[in-house]
């Protein structure tokens, strides 16, 4: 690959929070643990697997990028992808019951699997998908096809 | 883990797009190459480590995950991190001949870094990043601290 392209993968996904520690109790009712040493007051951040998720004040996100915030969603979706129609059910029980609402009630999809929708506290939409043509191995690791 | 929380990982990134060929398009001339099979006028996977990124339409977006779209950035930005600040610079360069809009020059940053964001041809910020503060492994594997 010459040194000028672009590898083909994401380090860090930063979602822009309103209040940081409402959103903390949000995905850790959900089940999800930040790195000790990230719990701050500023920004916290949760190890994946090879890359990084982290919460950050969203007013300083947008400065930090270079954009401006209009204030709403700006065509990003992320999907956490499970391994039944059974575990989507259950994702998206869990985070209504941490808060969340549900945007698109679970059922079968036009691809042939099965998804729902929740918006965290923040509107950052999670679809919850169960999708039998794309693999999904032990340690929650997918691959195409 | 209860049956009833979410994994901490992340299976999917959907960006929405205008156009799905000058989307597809800015990305490849970047160096990044969709999977085979799901090349088609829709969508397009990208697969990354363990997970996918993908282009799609951008209003079909917003309908399949329930959501208003406000038309502008919705308060996520993502993060290529590299080995090195002329890493860094090199990415960024690349972006720009591909036509994407430098949002924050490169240069040093707070936290002890080097980084710079690049914004896509459809408005989704990257930074490019050295953070000497993290491992990133041969593989491009990020851990925290």
């Amino acid at each position: 690959m010459p040194d000028s392209s672009m590898a083909q993968r994401v380090s860090l996904i930063t979602l822009g929070v309103a209040d940081l520690e409402r959103a903390l109790a949000f995905y850790g009712a959900l089940g999800w643990t930040p790195h000790a040493q990230s719990i701050d007051d500023v920004v916290a951040f949760f190890q994946l697997d090879g890359f990084v998720l982290a919460l950050w004040g969203r007013s300083e996100l947008a400065e930090d990028s270079g954009v401006v915030d209009s204030g709403g969603w700006g065509g990003v979706t992320l999907a956490h992808n499970v391994s039944s129609a059974a575990a989507v059910d259950a994702v998206l029980d869990a985070a209504a019951d941490a808060g969340a609402r549900i945007s698109r009630p679970a059922g079968p999809t036009p691809w042939g699997g099965y998804s729902g929708v929740f918006v965290d506290l923040d509107g950052h939409p999670w679809e919850v998908a169960h999708n039998p043509g794309w693999q999904l191995d032990g340690a929650g690791r997918v691959s195409i096809g």
